[in-house]
Order: C-alpha cells, then sequence, then structure tokens
C-alpha cells in the first residue's frame, strides 16, 4: 500500500481560542470552523496547509484522550494522518505485514471520514492514522 | 504573512535501520535517501509524501538537540516545517508582530534551504520551522 500524502497534523491544544490566532494570523493558514466529533471528546479547529490540514485538538471533557495526552505530555502532535484510497483493504495488508494496530477496521472520523489507527508500538513512538476521504 | 504548505514533519528517532523500513515499506513512501547535516549533528533520512516530506533524523552524538530531545520526550515529532516564499521578508514581519523567534536571521538547512524557527513558547510547545526552498 502507498500513502498518498499527509492528510492532517493532529496537534492537541489547551485552548482553542488561545491557539487559533497563531495559525491563522501568524501563520496565516485559512481556517474552515470547528467541529465537535463527540466520539472522541474533543473539538477541532480545521485549517488549510496546501493538500494538507493543520487540526487542534481541544478536549471536551478531562477523560478525553487529549485530555490525557497533555496531562503526560503537555501541548504538542499528538498524531499524523495520512490519506490511504481503500481504508479497508490496506488494513487487510497491514495485518498480513504484522504491522499492530489499534483498530483493525475503519471506524468514523470528522467530515466524514473512515480512519484507523496504528499502534504507537509500531510507529516509533509517533501515533499514525490512516485516513479515507468521504465518498464524493 | 501566508505559510504555502507543509514542508515536512521532522521526527526524532534512535536508530534510522530501525525506522526507515516503517516509512518505506508499511506507509510506502518513496524514499529519497540520506543527508548529514552537520551544524545540527544529525543524519536526516528523506521521504516523499505528497507535496510535503517526512524527516526522520537520528542524533550523530549525544550532545545533538535531536539527542536531547529524545532524552527528555522519547521518540517522536520533533518539529513541523512550514514553506514560505521570502523568509527574510517573514521573519521581519513576524518580528513586528511580537512573535517570538529562535532565528531572527535565515540560516541554512538540508537540501540549501534557508530556515529559522520560532520559538515554542509563541508556538503552544510545537516546534516551528519555516523553510524557503533553495533557488531553482
Amino acid at each position: 500500500m502507498t500513502t498518498k500524502k499527509i492528510s492532517h497534523v493532529g496537534i492537541a491544544v489547551k485552548s482553542l481560542d488561545a491557539a487559533v490566532p497563531l495559525y491563522r494570523d501568524v501563520l496565516g493558514m485559512e481556517f474552515e470552523g470547528t467541529e465537535v466529533v463527540a466520539e472522541q471528546k474533543v473539538k477541532v479547529a480545521f485549517f488549510v496547509s496546501g493538500e494538507s490540514r493543520i487540526e487542534l485538538l481541544e478536549a471536551t471533557s478531562p477523560d478525553s484522550p487529549v485530555a490525557k495526552f497533555i496531562e503526560k505530555n503537555g501541548e504538542g502532535v499528538h498524531h499524523l494522518a495520512y490519506e490511504v484510497d481503500d481504508l479497508k483493504a490496506t488494513l487487510a495488508r497491514l495485518q498480513t505485514q504484522g504491522v499492530r494496530l489499534i483498530d483493525s477496521e475503519p471506524r468514523r472520523g470528522a467530515h466524514g471520514t473512515a480512519i484507523a489507527f496504528l499502534h504507537p508500538k509500531a510507529t516509533g513512538g509517533v501515533l499514525t492514522e490512516l485516513c479515507q476521504p468521504a465518498q464524493g
């Protein structure tokens, strides 16, 4: 399988209100708005950077994975996501290669995407997501 | 100023030999080879991901910034780099905006690029680089 591009970089922040001006006004990225992803207990702010996105993640609950991440590591890059054409087939192939996965089946992400995470132990400490865009 | 795209994601790893197969064989990225950046005391492995690159960073000396990063944080994302057209003008504008910088003047990066780092205190804990490609 071949990943096609960086889909997005997910960055854990304590406060979207505090972080949005950096990406919008200092780094000058197009701000696309926010979306609550209830399943992950996060509110996400989306920015366009070329063919990729920067996604700022703010926890909506103290037991959100993002809250736990910040507690342990402080603010910073939470995960890297790469786009693939066929997530289901990709996951099947990775299992054949013996790659450890968090999700062996696609689940639903923001913007109607299908996503799956590889296990950090398989990816040198970088939480790595594979992402298939919503069908147009 | 406007950043144009994600130039690269710099990932600190203990061993390129251990990490290269993940990006080349599992994530299926084109591997462009390695380069030693003596000033930063790192050996860098370059991978293509769409219009961006993944750069794996291995320390070449125990006092390399990358060795110190791994000692403190473990392996993981070390910095995010965005491409700009005119780095000198961008840095001047950021200083006018009151943004804290590590480098107030461009310095030389890999592949003949001009680079400068913003201060982590200005960027929510994410070490952020601005990068102007070598003149063609």
